[in-house]
């Protein structure tokens, strides 16, 4: 709940706006978070200047500055540290987990004992998936999902509480690496991105005071900008250890998660994801000897697609843009059927606990059925005479699996999907096997993930996008390299690369990042400007149908994300159409019965505090105080007898350190703060702890030009200062809230069909009536 | 000049300010503008709120937004286009120029010739240069230097004249070629950026109105905030066309250039670097066959050190820390020496034209002597049995130049020093020549590049840092990886690769931007942690002494360059410390005398406009006018004969795009404006062409988070508003020159002294005396 000015009948400070407004903000305050409705909040970015707090900063000294500077360094190098070395657990987990199974499976299968194969493969895929959903539902349900939203949500100033909690980090960790391993169609990226962030926001959070684990030295993080910066840190570092792509991840946070970006911050991501780097490459070294298990040289994805020599020329490019084009389409259509199976499964998932596990358990089953069943529909094939490799592939991964063939043969479609989606993007990807799929299996492949993906993501288990979205893309990719055969230079497996960068482009609309990411990926930097082309051609088509999938899942979930272009009928206009009442405000000296009932009868997070004569000759506005601070101030009994101004220094007890924002989910509660009568008739001066100067706009401002404002200082609440100096020295209060489109399109319906809208495509109604 | 709020003494408006404040704002408002002084300006970001936009902006149609949308990506698309064919024909024009120059002198020296061929070589050096610095001095001298620092200004919103005509274009790139051709060790990325802003600037303006060229579908563009995109985009393009490096360009862009970034705008930016990409592959594909002269394959810069296994341990980190340690200090000590020989030169260049061009003919002669002079110092070495190339190299560039030495034998120092900056990097850069080069060689040409460059970067022609900086950082390199020998199991060539990323990450201090470009460059992907761990030591001990170059230069040319953030001594001034008076109103209602006397007078660039009893009630601050708007009023003669409000479809005469802003250095003179005896005495009424909306701060806010308004929103004028509504509902002005950090301690001399500034090393008092 952010504090939007709406107030109580019974409001003790009488309204006395020039402009009386009736209209609420009804704007939810609530979001889905991971799988969970929960209530959100926002972030103070802003710099309260009050006197309380610019006191405690002049106190400070150059040890502090150096405190301050170092423990931002180590944080980051920490982050980066612990990030690669879960990143490279992870991967060491699920490909020993997801190994053994195939491996146990397979065995079975040499020996035909088909059906007892299947009983194994499928009990231990459940027995995974159904722990992933146990612990999720029951422990931490925010950790549901990919995160990637919730985090995205965070870094424009939205705070839910729970997602960077211990709790949510052990549960994703381990959620993940059961996810994946029981052969869902999920990723890991996703998930290491919310839990590079969630160790980044815990690590500033100053270790834990339950567990007597906090630092002194990490004071100065007890904020929501330096907080920010963290944990925009460790989103980057979460793709870079992910894909072991350091710049890619760095871009990754920089296009699309970060709200806010300074070029100090930009270098310090780059510091974080170089440590990651550094980390990864260390222990795939240690690993390289063999003694990590199935855990091999390409265990850390990695597809190599280095050829010598990568020549295209012109004649390559009308396919390139086709496939560009379809993939587009395919892509935002994929965006369009995920967020309809998040409506559907939403409302399961309401039901109770029990029913999301249930669809969990369902999905694993069907997910199992599909995987084993499917390769059956496929030919054997026999080996090609000129294989790089053992073929049929027995007992490890490659790209000729056996499944049920005799031997010489092989069978493609299993080696695709009867497989770990590392290894089947691998295989993909892989050159000089441009004759080693059938159509049919390719098709078959390219179908079950496009759909699988899209079934699996919603169910209550961390689960990323970016794998599924690029084996799909991959498959559509190579099916694409077949139909062109011979009339492209290109071979198959270059064309799977671009495929899934169209697919990636239609669906997560990306552009820098995604290119770095994949060139990263697969290590061939002469694909550049075709991935470019393909990049920017799907994007385009896409973005003419709908937005991002982020996006989709954070408007579905009911994050007030704030934008930062203004709708084009935001300018006609002003925040005084949209600023709603009667406001609430206080005193520089209030009684304390008044803070206290205020409080306990509004949710706002800030009220403006306005001085009236006799304490000045005319009434104007002094500031802003927060919630948070008021809470303090009761919370420390800073009463006066006398309703007379104090002097800052009579203010002893109460340190710097009692008003810094403590970790996610930590509150004062006003229901807890007991007073007695005699206190209650008590006053406070509020004036050290006001914000003297709060950001401010005039009420005939156009709301695209307060977006403007709002959105890039980074605020929580915006005054609205009247334009005639009339009675009141202030009008409203604009937040986040305010801003939504939908509020303020329920506001001024007329403005629906306003023809400055943005111009979008909408898929046929066929498809609308799915 | 930017309008600052300091008035005349005759004002007909009399100041009746509450804080009467006498100190006039003094900081420059000229800067040197390549290699003049011009005066300089800012740019208007803000979107103007009035009612005659806001009824030419309500009448725009479905069309209009079509048209906008489509010459957005057409521009871009043109830009990446030009850019490319622009970058591709200096490549060709200088590999093929300074060619001949190197075939013609080589073969005198095989002839043995050797006074004819110093006396070719050097005067065809003279010859070049004499050119570019008779261009550059006599028709655009704000082309001179590389223009990167102008460009940064530009994007941060201050306009300097003459940096972005066709003039100045023409100049640039031909000045460019002849000076890259005549062996000066400058470089051609640089000039491209300037170039390719340039290129947006020029088409963004719709064409040239004196050659008939303009087109009303870019009237669209005729404003700063989407002249500015385009110029992004176009410097970005200039790096992605230099380097061939896409990605890399884009982020220079992002990380260096930029001042403002949306997500929209990356995409757009990524967009026309692509193009680039595309448009110099194909017309390289043209050269293959060999029909661009002396320009061949690896004519663009494309350092290919692709090694099959570049295989690295732990012990090669700290060599490796070493060298980005030594090359962070060798690369401050860079930008330490060139700003004080820009300081001594410009001194030169103050004298008079004559003074430049003697400077740069003395560069010249200076650069041929050494050129020539040092190759003699080195012993002809054997040439390797196993060398994968002809030994010596004859007629063409490769790495074994024969110079004076018997057949058989080489010249080391010649293969690096008597050839092509591009070339030089090659030899440099390439594997498998680990015992080509001598110590004495090595140590001669790294101490000559480092000075020559430092010496070269100031005259009056086009010259770039980058190339300079990575061929002088590749030899330092290269004499590591001498020294560390067989202690390390990289060879010679990629060591050379990391010294130069950490001679860039000493000197330019960038990060992700460098990091991408080298890695374009090399096409070498793997080198990756390794160049991360360069660049980020480099530039830490780097920033421990000084800034980066280009802020260097643009702090010692005078652009008033806002910084992201704030001093920490801003938190302890308010608005009201700085803001200075006594201001200059205008009435809602004005004399058209009032009107031409305070724009005579005075050179703001804004003014409050305020309304009065008997117009309302009590005094309010209506909004701001722009100085570009009332001259276009008083142009267009729309004046009242009576003091009365009128409707905004009086102006019936006057369209939209009177009042859109022309292209860099086409302003309207007050001096040219004649009126008569009978208007001087009419009316004006400026409420429809006032901005009713500006952004206004109480007086009481602190510097530091005024500065983060005015910097985050780009803001040119920022209003203060008092407190206490008292007499004047508007206290003064702030613009860019109040915020910078000398103007504020001009003022308040007490906080130079104060423990809260920035923690920088000096260089000795002895490299002070320098």
């Amino acid at each position: 709940m952010a504090a939007e000015p709406n107030g109580d009948p019974e409001s003790l400070t009488q309204p006395f706006l020039a402009l009386q407004r009736s209209t609420i903000n009804s704007t939810s305050q609530v979001a889905i978070v991971g799988a969970n409705v929960c209530p959100i909040e926002s972030l103070d970015y802003e710099i309260a200047e009050n006197d309380f707090f610019k006191q405690d900063w002049r106190t400070r000294g150059k040890m502090q500055i150096f405190q301050y500077i170092f423990m931002k360094w180590l944080l980051c190098f920490l982050i980066g540290g612990i990030v690669g070395v879960i990143g490279f657990c992870i991967n060491l987990a699920v490909e020993n987990l997801a190994g053994v199974k195939f491996v146990v499976t397979s065995d079975m299968m040499l020996q035909r004992r088909f059906g007892m194969a299947f009983l194994v493969f499928s009990l231990s895929n459940f027995g995974l998936t159904l722990f992933a959903a146990l612990i999720t539902a029951l422990v931490s349900p925010a950790s549901a999902g990919s995160g990637i939203p919730e985090v995205k949500a965070y870094l424009n100033g939205v705070d839910a509480p729970g997602i960077f909690t211990l709790r949510t980090l052990f549960v994703k960790i381990i959620g993940s690496v059961c996810a994946v391993s029981s052969s869902l169609l999920v990723g890991k990226a996703g998930p290491l991105v919310h839990t590079g962030a969630c160790i980044a926001s815990i690590l500033g959070q100053g270790g834990s005071k339950r567990y007597g684990l906090s630092w002194k030295w990490l004071r100065y993080f007890k904020n929501d900008r330096d907080r920010r910066d963290l944990v925009t840190c460790g989103s980057a570092a979460g793709i870079a250890a992910a894909f072991r792509a350091p710049v890619g991840g760095l871009l990754f946070a920089l296009e699309e998660m970060a709200s806010w970006w300074r070029s100090a911050l930009l270098w310090r991501a780059f510091f974080t994801t170089a440590v990651v780097a550094i980390v990864l490459r260390a222990l795939i070294d240690v690993c390289l000897s063999g003694k990590c298990g199935l855990f091999g040289k390409g265990g850390l994805i990695m597809y190599d697609v280095t050829s010598s020599n990568v020549a295209y020329h012109i004649v390559d490019v009308p396919p390139v843009l086709l496939l560009g084009m379809i993939g587009g389409l395919l892509g935002s259509l994929y965006n369009f059927f995920l967020e309809k199976v998040l409506r559907v499964y939403n409302l399961i998932n309401e039901k109770g606990i029990a029913y999301k596990i249930v669809l969990a358990c369902w999905i694993s089953i069907f997910t199992s059925c599909l995987l084993f069943g499917l390769p059956w529909l496929a030919s054997c094939r026999v080996c090609p005479a000129d294989a790089g490799e053992a073929c049929p592939t027995i007992g490890r991964s490659g790209n000729y699996k056996k499944f049920q063939c005799p031997p010489g043969h092989y069978n493609d479609l299993a080696s695709l999907i009867f497989n770990t989606n590392d290894d089947a993007i691998k295989n993909l990807f892989s050159k000089g096997t441009d004759d080693e799929f059938q159509y049919s299996s390719i098709i078959i492949f390219f179908v079950t993930c496009y759909f699988l993906s899209i079934l699996s993501y919603g169910i209550v288990a961390p689960a990323g996008l970016f794998v599924p979205v690029i084996v799909t893309g991959a498959s559509y990719g190579r099916l694409v390299g077949m139909l062109i055969g011979s009339h492209s230079n290109l071979n198959h497996g270059l064309f799977a690369v671009l495929g899934a960068a169209s697919f990636l482009g239609g669906s997560m609309r990306m552009t820098v990042s995604l290119c770095v990411i994949l060139l990263e990926l697969t290590n061939n930097l002469l694909l550049l400007p075709l991935m470019m082309v393909v990049l920017l051609i799907s994007k385009t088509v896409a973005d003419a149908f709908n937005g991002n999938i982020y996006d989709l899942i954070m408007k579905a979930k009911g994050f007030p994300y704030l934008e930062t272009h203004a709708e084009p009928y935001m300018r006609q206009l002003t925040v005084g159409d949209v600023v709603s009442g009667p406001l609430q405000l206080f005193h520089g000296i209030e009684k304390v019965a008044n803070v206290v009932h205020v409080l306990r009868t509004t949710r706002h997070h800030g009220f403006p505090v306005i001085d009236e004569p006799p304490h000045s000759e005319s009434p104007f506005l002094y500031g802003l105080i927060l919630r948070a601070h008021l809470m303090e101030l009761l919370k420390k009994k800073a009463f006066l007898s006398d309703p007379v101004p104090t002097d800052i220094d009579a203010f002893e007890q109460i340190s710097a350190e009692d008003f810094m924002k403590r970790g996610s989910g930590h509150y004062n509660m006003i229901e807890d703060i007991d007073l007695t009568e005699e206190e209650m008739e008590m006053f406070l001066d509020l004036h050290p702890f006001t914000n003297a100067s709060p950001y401010t706009v005039v009420e005939t401002m156009s709301l695209a030009k307060a977006l403007i404002l709002f959105r890039e200082v980074g605020l929580r609440h915006l005054l609205v200062i009247p334009k005639i100096s009339g009675r009141s020295p202030v009008v409203g209060i604009l937040t986040r809230h305010d801003f939504m489109p939908e509020h303020v399109l329920a506001l001024h319906p007329t403005l629906i069909r306003s023809r400055w809208k943005r111009l979008r495509l909408q898929f046929p109604r066929l498809l609308k009536l799915f």
